[in-house]
Protein backbone atom coordinates (compact mmCIF):
# COMPACT_ATOMS: atom_id res chain seq x y z
CA UNK A 1 0.00 0.00 0.00
CA UNK A 2 1.87 3.74 -0.96
CA UNK A 3 1.97 6.12 1.66
CA UNK A 4 -1.06 8.51 1.81
CA UNK A 5 -0.53 12.13 1.30
CA UNK A 6 -1.95 15.27 3.53
CA UNK A 7 -1.31 18.19 1.59
CA UNK A 8 -2.48 22.11 2.92
CA UNK A 9 -4.20 24.50 0.69
CA UNK A 10 -3.86 27.66 2.08
CA UNK A 11 -6.81 29.62 0.46
CA UNK A 12 -9.99 28.34 -1.55
CA UNK A 13 -8.10 30.58 -4.56
CA UNK A 14 -5.63 27.79 -4.75
CA UNK A 15 -8.13 24.80 -4.91
CA UNK A 16 -8.10 24.29 -8.74
CA UNK A 17 -4.24 22.73 -8.55
CA UNK A 18 -5.39 19.87 -6.02
CA UNK A 19 -6.82 16.60 -7.23
CA UNK A 20 -10.18 16.07 -4.31
CA UNK A 21 -11.82 13.40 -6.21
CA UNK A 22 -10.43 11.06 -4.17
CA UNK A 23 -9.74 12.91 -0.95
CA UNK A 24 -11.48 13.86 2.14
CA UNK A 25 -11.02 17.53 2.63
CA UNK A 26 -11.39 19.35 5.92
CA UNK A 27 -12.57 22.89 5.63
CA UNK A 28 -11.14 25.14 8.57
CA UNK A 29 -12.11 28.28 9.18
CA UNK A 30 -10.53 29.01 12.75
CA UNK A 31 -11.79 32.77 13.82
CA UNK A 32 -15.10 31.42 13.86
CA UNK A 33 -16.99 29.53 11.36
CA UNK A 34 -15.78 26.03 11.44
CA UNK A 35 -15.68 26.13 15.54
CA UNK A 36 -18.87 27.51 15.74
CA UNK A 37 -20.49 25.04 13.27
CA UNK A 38 -18.82 22.08 15.67
CA UNK A 39 -19.69 23.39 19.04
CA UNK A 40 -23.21 23.61 17.67
CA UNK A 41 -23.11 20.05 16.43
CA UNK A 42 -21.72 19.08 19.78
CA UNK A 43 -24.64 21.30 21.22
CA UNK A 44 -27.26 19.34 19.56
CA UNK A 45 -28.50 21.33 16.85
CA UNK A 46 -30.10 18.62 14.27
CA UNK A 47 -27.96 20.18 11.07
CA UNK A 48 -26.70 22.95 9.62
CA UNK A 49 -26.51 24.08 5.97
CA UNK A 50 -24.05 26.25 4.81
CA UNK A 51 -24.90 28.57 2.25
CA UNK A 52 -22.48 31.03 0.07
CA UNK A 53 -25.10 34.00 -0.49
CA UNK A 54 -27.03 36.27 2.23
CA UNK A 55 -29.58 36.09 0.05
CA UNK A 56 -29.77 32.13 0.06
CA UNK A 57 -29.60 32.23 3.26
CA UNK A 58 -32.59 34.05 3.16
CA UNK A 59 -34.69 31.85 1.13
CA UNK A 60 -34.87 29.51 4.18
CA UNK A 61 -36.88 32.22 6.20
CA UNK A 62 -39.93 30.81 5.96
CA UNK A 63 -38.71 26.98 6.88
CA UNK A 64 -38.23 27.77 10.89
CA UNK A 65 -34.76 27.41 10.86
CA UNK A 66 -32.04 29.63 12.44
CA UNK A 67 -30.98 32.14 9.58
CA UNK A 68 -27.15 32.83 10.59
CA UNK A 69 -25.30 35.38 8.40
CA UNK A 70 -21.40 36.98 9.16
CA UNK A 71 -19.73 39.30 6.34
CA UNK A 72 -16.65 40.83 7.85
CA UNK A 73 -16.59 39.71 11.03
CA UNK A 74 -19.87 40.88 12.28
CA UNK A 75 -23.85 39.69 12.25
CA UNK A 76 -25.39 40.78 8.93
CA UNK A 77 -28.43 42.74 9.89
CA UNK A 78 -31.75 41.57 10.24
CA UNK A 79 -30.12 37.92 11.02
CA UNK A 80 -30.67 35.86 14.03
CA UNK A 81 -26.73 35.67 14.73
CA UNK A 82 -23.82 35.28 12.74
CA UNK A 83 -20.81 33.28 13.62
CA UNK A 84 -19.40 33.87 17.18
CA UNK A 85 -19.59 30.61 19.10
CA UNK A 86 -21.69 32.03 22.05
CA UNK A 87 -24.43 31.91 19.33
CA UNK A 88 -23.99 28.44 19.44
CA UNK A 89 -24.91 27.02 22.93
CA UNK A 90 -27.42 24.47 23.58
CA UNK A 91 -30.36 26.76 24.67
CA UNK A 92 -30.20 28.52 21.57
CA UNK A 93 -29.83 25.53 19.19
CA UNK A 94 -30.44 22.43 20.86
CA UNK A 95 -32.56 20.66 17.79
CA UNK A 96 -32.74 22.81 15.40
CA UNK A 97 -31.21 23.53 12.15
CA UNK A 98 -29.28 26.60 11.29
CA UNK A 99 -28.66 27.92 7.67
CA UNK A 100 -25.45 29.81 8.16
CA UNK A 101 -23.47 32.07 5.56
CA UNK A 102 -20.10 33.37 6.30
CA UNK A 103 -17.08 35.55 4.55
CA UNK A 104 -14.94 32.66 4.21
CA UNK A 105 -16.04 29.27 5.32
CA UNK A 106 -18.55 28.70 3.77
CA UNK A 107 -17.11 30.35 0.88
CA UNK A 108 -14.41 27.67 1.22
CA UNK A 109 -16.76 24.61 1.71
CA UNK A 110 -19.17 25.77 -1.20
CA UNK A 111 -16.10 25.56 -3.89
CA UNK A 112 -14.79 21.83 -2.92
CA UNK A 113 -18.43 20.51 -2.32
CA UNK A 114 -19.19 19.40 -6.07
CA UNK A 115 -16.07 17.38 -5.98
CA UNK A 116 -14.81 16.37 -2.90
CA UNK A 117 -14.68 12.54 -1.69
CA UNK A 118 -15.78 13.13 1.52
CA UNK A 119 -16.18 16.65 3.45
CA UNK A 120 -15.54 17.28 6.97
CA UNK A 121 -15.21 19.93 9.82
CA UNK A 122 -12.30 20.60 11.27
CA UNK A 123 -11.33 23.36 14.54
CA UNK A 124 -9.43 23.07 17.41
CA UNK A 125 -12.89 21.89 19.53
CA UNK A 126 -12.32 18.62 17.92
CA UNK A 127 -8.84 18.41 16.60
CA UNK A 128 -7.76 14.86 17.70
CA UNK A 129 -11.36 13.35 16.74
CA UNK A 130 -10.49 14.42 13.07
CA UNK A 131 -7.38 13.10 13.43
CA UNK A 132 -8.15 10.01 14.64
CA UNK A 133 -11.32 9.69 11.78
CA UNK A 134 -8.93 10.44 9.43
CA UNK A 135 -6.27 8.14 10.42
CA UNK A 136 -8.69 5.38 10.72
CA UNK A 137 -10.26 6.23 7.12
CA UNK A 138 -6.68 6.21 5.52
CA UNK A 139 -7.90 8.43 2.29
CA UNK A 140 -5.33 11.27 0.97
CA UNK A 141 -6.35 14.71 2.97
CA UNK A 142 -6.74 17.98 1.83
CA UNK A 143 -6.59 20.10 4.78
CA UNK A 144 -7.86 23.38 3.32
CA UNK A 145 -7.48 27.17 5.04
CA UNK A 146 -10.64 29.11 4.32
CA UNK A 147 -8.15 32.20 5.10
CA UNK A 148 -9.73 36.24 4.69
CA UNK A 149 -10.95 36.59 1.24
CA UNK A 150 -8.89 34.29 -0.19
CA UNK A 151 -5.33 35.61 1.56
CA UNK A 152 -3.54 33.58 3.62
CA UNK A 153 -3.92 33.63 7.43
CA UNK A 154 -2.33 32.17 10.63
CA UNK A 155 -4.89 30.39 12.50
CA UNK A 156 -6.51 28.47 10.02
CA UNK A 157 -2.89 27.34 9.06
CA UNK A 158 -1.53 26.47 12.67
CA UNK A 159 -4.71 24.14 12.85
CA UNK A 160 -3.61 22.30 9.46
CA UNK A 161 -0.39 21.72 11.18
CA UNK A 162 -1.37 20.47 14.33
CA UNK A 163 -3.26 17.69 11.61
CA UNK A 164 0.10 17.10 9.37
CA UNK A 165 1.91 16.34 12.89
CA UNK A 166 -0.43 13.67 13.95
CA UNK A 167 -0.54 12.41 10.56
CA UNK A 168 2.70 12.18 9.98
CA UNK A 169 2.60 9.66 13.11
CA UNK A 170 0.70 7.77 10.98
CA UNK A 171 2.91 7.59 8.07
CA UNK A 172 1.20 10.39 6.08
CA UNK A 173 3.22 12.10 3.52
CA UNK A 174 3.27 16.10 3.28
CA UNK A 175 4.02 18.92 0.65
CA UNK A 176 5.98 22.02 1.40
CA UNK A 177 2.82 23.73 2.82
CA UNK A 178 2.40 20.73 4.84
CA UNK A 179 5.75 21.03 6.45
CA UNK A 180 5.24 25.02 6.70
CA UNK A 181 2.13 24.66 8.79
CA UNK A 182 3.63 21.50 11.36
CA UNK A 183 6.47 23.60 12.01
CA UNK A 184 4.42 27.14 12.69
CA UNK A 185 1.95 25.07 14.65
CA UNK A 186 4.94 23.74 16.68
CA UNK A 187 6.71 27.33 17.25
CA UNK A 188 2.89 27.96 18.23
CA UNK A 189 1.00 25.81 20.68
CA UNK A 190 2.67 26.09 23.56
CA UNK A 191 0.55 29.56 23.73
CA UNK A 192 -1.66 29.96 20.96
CA UNK A 193 -3.04 32.83 21.98
CA UNK A 194 0.11 34.56 22.62
CA UNK A 195 1.11 33.39 18.75
CA UNK A 196 -2.26 34.01 16.99
CA UNK A 197 -2.61 37.57 18.65
CA UNK A 198 0.08 38.71 15.84
CA UNK A 199 -2.33 37.53 12.89
CA UNK A 200 -4.32 40.09 10.98
CA UNK A 201 -7.39 38.44 11.89
CA UNK A 202 -7.03 38.90 15.33
CA UNK A 203 -6.58 42.22 15.00
CA UNK A 204 -9.59 42.97 13.24
CA UNK A 205 -11.78 40.74 15.59
CA UNK A 206 -10.59 42.81 18.83
CA UNK A 207 -11.73 45.90 16.77
CA UNK A 208 -14.83 44.39 16.67
CA UNK A 209 -15.05 43.88 20.38
CA UNK A 210 -14.84 39.84 20.04
CA UNK A 211 -11.73 39.54 21.64
CA UNK A 212 -13.43 36.63 23.57
CA UNK A 213 -14.71 34.38 20.92
CA UNK A 214 -10.46 33.72 19.75
CA UNK A 215 -9.97 32.94 23.20
CA UNK A 216 -12.48 30.52 23.28
CA UNK A 217 -11.56 29.45 19.10
CA UNK A 218 -8.74 28.32 20.34
CA UNK A 219 -10.06 25.23 22.99
CA UNK A 220 -8.89 22.08 22.02
CA UNK A 221 -10.61 19.06 22.44
CA UNK A 222 -13.85 20.25 23.85
CA UNK A 223 -15.66 17.89 21.49
CA UNK A 224 -16.06 14.43 19.89
CA UNK A 225 -18.23 15.97 16.86
CA UNK A 226 -17.45 16.09 13.60
CA UNK A 227 -19.55 17.55 11.52
CA UNK A 228 -19.59 15.76 8.11
CA UNK A 229 -21.47 17.12 5.07
CA UNK A 230 -24.64 14.61 3.80
CA UNK A 231 -26.02 16.51 0.77
CA UNK A 232 -26.97 19.69 1.61
CA UNK A 233 -26.23 19.32 5.35
CA UNK A 234 -23.93 19.16 7.44
CA UNK A 235 -24.50 16.73 10.52
CA UNK A 236 -22.97 14.66 13.02
CA UNK A 237 -20.40 12.02 11.59
CA UNK A 238 -21.06 8.23 13.32
CA UNK A 239 -18.86 5.93 12.31
CA UNK B 1 3.25 59.89 6.82
CA UNK B 2 1.66 56.26 7.17
CA UNK B 3 4.02 52.46 7.65
CA UNK B 4 4.73 51.11 4.21
CA UNK B 5 3.37 47.37 4.24
CA UNK B 6 5.59 44.66 3.17
CA UNK B 7 3.20 41.58 2.26
CA UNK B 8 3.99 37.66 0.89
CA UNK B 9 2.32 36.16 -2.28
CA UNK B 10 2.86 32.76 -1.61
CA UNK B 11 2.21 31.90 -5.39
CA UNK B 12 1.60 33.91 -8.85
CA UNK B 13 -1.66 32.45 -8.64
CA UNK B 14 -2.60 34.82 -5.91
CA UNK B 15 -1.59 37.72 -7.75
CA UNK B 16 -4.82 39.08 -8.38
CA UNK B 17 -5.88 39.21 -4.77
CA UNK B 18 -2.51 42.09 -4.40
CA UNK B 19 -2.50 45.88 -5.45
CA UNK B 20 0.93 46.12 -7.07
CA UNK B 21 0.48 49.62 -9.13
CA UNK B 22 1.82 51.88 -6.22
CA UNK B 23 4.31 48.95 -5.07
CA UNK B 24 7.77 47.54 -5.97
CA UNK B 25 7.95 43.43 -6.22
CA UNK B 26 10.51 41.14 -5.80
CA UNK B 27 10.64 38.05 -7.72
CA UNK B 28 11.81 35.21 -5.79
CA UNK B 29 12.50 31.74 -7.39
CA UNK B 30 15.43 30.40 -5.15
CA UNK B 31 15.91 26.98 -6.84
CA UNK B 32 17.13 28.48 -9.19
CA UNK B 33 15.61 31.34 -11.68
CA UNK B 34 16.29 34.22 -9.65
CA UNK B 35 19.64 32.54 -8.42
CA UNK B 36 21.14 32.44 -11.59
CA UNK B 37 19.66 35.70 -12.76
CA UNK B 38 21.61 37.48 -10.12
CA UNK B 39 24.31 35.29 -10.51
CA UNK B 40 24.44 36.35 -14.32
CA UNK B 41 24.20 39.93 -13.68
CA UNK B 42 26.74 39.73 -10.90
CA UNK B 43 29.28 37.95 -13.63
CA UNK B 44 28.56 40.81 -15.90
CA UNK B 45 25.66 39.55 -18.31
CA UNK B 46 24.99 42.59 -20.25
CA UNK B 47 21.10 41.84 -19.76
CA UNK B 48 18.52 38.97 -19.32
CA UNK B 49 15.36 38.75 -21.02
CA UNK B 50 12.70 37.11 -19.15
CA UNK B 51 9.79 35.36 -21.88
CA UNK B 52 7.00 32.83 -20.77
CA UNK B 53 7.29 30.17 -23.45
CA UNK B 54 9.75 28.10 -25.03
CA UNK B 55 8.37 29.47 -28.23
CA UNK B 56 8.81 33.05 -27.53
CA UNK B 57 12.90 32.12 -26.69
CA UNK B 58 13.28 30.20 -29.62
CA UNK B 59 11.96 33.39 -31.42
CA UNK B 60 15.22 35.55 -30.41
CA UNK B 61 17.61 32.60 -31.64
CA UNK B 62 19.15 34.61 -34.80
CA UNK B 63 19.69 37.98 -32.63
CA UNK B 64 23.28 36.35 -31.34
CA UNK B 65 21.93 35.98 -27.78
CA UNK B 66 22.45 33.27 -25.57
CA UNK B 67 19.27 30.69 -25.21
CA UNK B 68 18.05 29.36 -21.97
CA UNK B 69 15.08 27.76 -21.16
CA UNK B 70 14.29 25.14 -18.42
CA UNK B 71 10.92 22.98 -18.12
CA UNK B 72 10.45 20.54 -14.77
CA UNK B 73 14.25 20.95 -13.83
CA UNK B 74 15.69 20.22 -16.84
CA UNK B 75 17.49 22.11 -19.61
CA UNK B 76 15.16 21.75 -22.89
CA UNK B 77 16.73 19.99 -25.72
CA UNK B 78 18.71 22.19 -27.95
CA UNK B 79 19.10 25.28 -25.58
CA UNK B 80 22.27 26.55 -24.51
CA UNK B 81 21.22 25.85 -21.09
CA UNK B 82 18.48 26.08 -18.60
CA UNK B 83 19.04 27.66 -14.82
CA UNK B 84 21.07 26.46 -13.34
CA UNK B 85 23.87 28.90 -11.46
CA UNK B 86 27.00 27.16 -13.19
CA UNK B 87 25.73 28.33 -16.51
CA UNK B 88 26.02 31.69 -15.34
CA UNK B 89 29.77 31.77 -15.31
CA UNK B 90 32.11 35.30 -15.80
CA UNK B 91 33.63 33.06 -18.97
CA UNK B 92 30.43 31.90 -20.12
CA UNK B 93 27.99 35.24 -20.15
CA UNK B 94 30.16 38.32 -19.84
CA UNK B 95 28.78 40.67 -21.97
CA UNK B 96 26.29 38.87 -22.95
CA UNK B 97 22.52 39.19 -23.43
CA UNK B 98 20.44 36.06 -21.98
CA UNK B 99 17.26 35.14 -23.33
CA UNK B 100 15.83 33.09 -20.48
CA UNK B 101 12.25 31.15 -19.80
CA UNK B 102 11.42 28.70 -16.43
CA UNK B 103 8.94 26.61 -15.46
CA UNK B 104 8.27 29.35 -12.08
CA UNK B 105 10.17 31.98 -12.07
CA UNK B 106 9.46 33.93 -15.34
CA UNK B 107 5.96 32.74 -14.94
CA UNK B 108 5.58 34.98 -11.92
CA UNK B 109 7.10 38.25 -13.72
CA UNK B 110 5.66 37.56 -16.74
CA UNK B 111 2.30 37.47 -14.55
CA UNK B 112 2.95 40.98 -12.67
CA UNK B 113 5.31 43.04 -15.57
CA UNK B 114 1.83 45.08 -16.94
CA UNK B 115 1.12 46.15 -14.00
CA UNK B 116 3.85 46.79 -10.96
CA UNK B 117 5.15 50.28 -10.03
CA UNK B 118 8.68 48.04 -10.37
CA UNK B 119 10.01 44.62 -10.51
CA UNK B 120 13.30 43.61 -8.94
CA UNK B 121 14.74 39.73 -8.58
CA UNK B 122 15.65 38.76 -5.12
CA UNK B 123 17.49 35.79 -4.46
CA UNK B 124 19.97 35.05 -1.31
CA UNK B 125 22.78 35.96 -3.25
CA UNK B 126 21.79 39.90 -3.03
CA UNK B 127 19.81 39.68 0.52
CA UNK B 128 21.06 42.95 1.69
CA UNK B 129 21.65 44.76 -1.34
CA UNK B 130 17.46 44.29 -1.89
CA UNK B 131 16.91 44.90 1.75
CA UNK B 132 18.97 47.74 1.57
CA UNK B 133 17.41 49.30 -1.54
CA UNK B 134 13.53 48.48 -0.97
CA UNK B 135 14.47 50.48 2.99
CA UNK B 136 15.74 53.87 0.80
CA UNK B 137 12.95 53.77 -1.41
CA UNK B 138 10.42 53.47 1.14
CA UNK B 139 7.43 52.09 -1.29
CA UNK B 140 5.43 49.04 -0.52
CA UNK B 141 6.22 46.35 -1.13
CA UNK B 142 4.99 42.78 -2.53
CA UNK B 143 7.20 39.72 -2.17
CA UNK B 144 6.10 37.10 -4.82
CA UNK B 145 7.36 33.50 -4.55
CA UNK B 146 7.37 31.74 -7.55
CA UNK B 147 6.57 28.85 -5.61
CA UNK B 148 6.05 25.44 -7.90
CA UNK B 149 3.51 25.20 -10.54
CA UNK B 150 1.58 27.65 -8.56
CA UNK B 151 1.79 25.44 -5.23
CA UNK B 152 3.81 27.24 -2.21
CA UNK B 153 7.37 26.34 -1.94
CA UNK B 154 9.60 26.51 1.35
CA UNK B 155 12.54 27.76 0.06
CA UNK B 156 10.86 30.93 -1.75
CA UNK B 157 9.22 31.42 1.50
CA UNK B 158 12.23 31.29 3.37
CA UNK B 159 13.96 34.10 1.47
CA UNK B 160 10.69 36.31 1.67
CA UNK B 161 11.18 35.87 5.33
CA UNK B 162 14.39 36.99 5.49
CA UNK B 163 13.66 40.16 3.65
CA UNK B 164 10.72 40.28 5.95
CA UNK B 165 12.78 40.18 8.79
CA UNK B 166 15.06 43.37 7.90
CA UNK B 167 11.97 45.29 6.76
CA UNK B 168 10.35 44.76 9.87
CA UNK B 169 13.65 46.54 11.38
CA UNK B 170 12.66 49.53 9.06
CA UNK B 171 9.30 49.55 10.53
CA UNK B 172 7.49 47.90 7.59
CA UNK B 173 3.99 46.14 8.91
CA UNK B 174 3.83 42.62 7.38
CA UNK B 175 0.55 40.56 6.41
CA UNK B 176 -0.30 37.27 8.20
CA UNK B 177 2.01 35.17 4.98
CA UNK B 178 4.88 37.63 5.98
CA UNK B 179 5.18 36.58 9.72
CA UNK B 180 4.69 33.23 8.94
CA UNK B 181 7.68 33.65 6.06
CA UNK B 182 9.72 35.45 9.11
CA UNK B 183 9.07 32.70 11.52
CA UNK B 184 10.22 30.29 9.02
CA UNK B 185 13.17 31.82 8.27
CA UNK B 186 13.97 32.20 11.72
CA UNK B 187 13.84 28.48 12.32
CA UNK B 188 15.76 27.46 9.26
CA UNK B 189 18.57 30.42 8.72
CA UNK B 190 20.97 28.85 11.23
CA UNK B 191 20.89 25.66 8.47
CA UNK B 192 19.35 26.66 5.72
CA UNK B 193 20.56 23.84 3.49
CA UNK B 194 19.44 21.14 6.22
CA UNK B 195 16.55 22.93 6.45
CA UNK B 196 15.70 23.15 2.90
CA UNK B 197 16.61 19.70 2.35
CA UNK B 198 12.91 18.46 3.54
CA UNK B 199 11.29 20.76 0.80
CA UNK B 200 9.61 19.11 -1.90
CA UNK B 201 11.68 21.15 -4.82
CA UNK B 202 14.98 19.84 -3.11
CA UNK B 203 13.62 16.06 -3.92
CA UNK B 204 13.22 17.12 -7.24
CA UNK B 205 16.62 18.51 -7.91
CA UNK B 206 18.35 15.61 -5.81
CA UNK B 207 16.57 13.27 -8.45
CA UNK B 208 17.95 15.08 -11.39
CA UNK B 209 21.66 15.09 -9.87
CA UNK B 210 21.62 18.74 -9.04
CA UNK B 211 22.23 18.58 -5.31
CA UNK B 212 25.21 20.84 -5.92
CA UNK B 213 23.09 23.78 -7.22
CA UNK B 214 20.79 23.89 -4.04
CA UNK B 215 24.12 24.63 -1.92
CA UNK B 216 25.21 26.82 -4.26
CA UNK B 217 21.70 28.74 -4.00
CA UNK B 218 22.03 29.10 -0.66
CA UNK B 219 24.66 31.56 0.02
CA UNK B 220 24.18 34.23 1.28
CA UNK B 221 25.51 37.94 0.20
CA UNK B 222 27.96 37.32 -2.70
CA UNK B 223 26.34 40.33 -4.70
CA UNK B 224 24.89 43.78 -4.39
CA UNK B 225 23.84 43.47 -7.78
CA UNK B 226 19.83 43.89 -8.47
CA UNK B 227 18.51 42.80 -11.57
CA UNK B 228 15.47 45.12 -11.98
CA UNK B 229 13.04 44.95 -15.12
CA UNK B 230 13.55 47.81 -17.54
CA UNK B 231 11.17 47.22 -20.69
CA UNK B 232 11.98 44.30 -21.44
CA UNK B 233 15.17 43.65 -20.07
CA UNK B 234 16.86 42.92 -16.80
CA UNK B 235 19.93 44.70 -15.99
CA UNK B 236 21.66 45.59 -13.08
CA UNK B 237 19.78 48.26 -10.99
CA UNK B 238 22.02 51.27 -11.05
CA UNK B 239 21.22 53.70 -7.66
Amino acid sequence: MSAKKVEVCFTPALLPLYNIANATVVIIDIFRATSSICYGLHNGAQAIIPVATVEECLAYQTHNYLLAAERDGQVVDGFDFGNSPFSYTREKIESKTIVLTTTNGTHALNKCKSEAQQIIIGSFFNLDAVCNYLISQGENVLLLCAGWKDKFNLEDTLFAGAVVEQLKKSDYLSDDAGTASQDLYDLAKADLYAYTSKTSHSERLKKLGIEEDIKFCLQLNITTAIPVLNGEKLECLVW
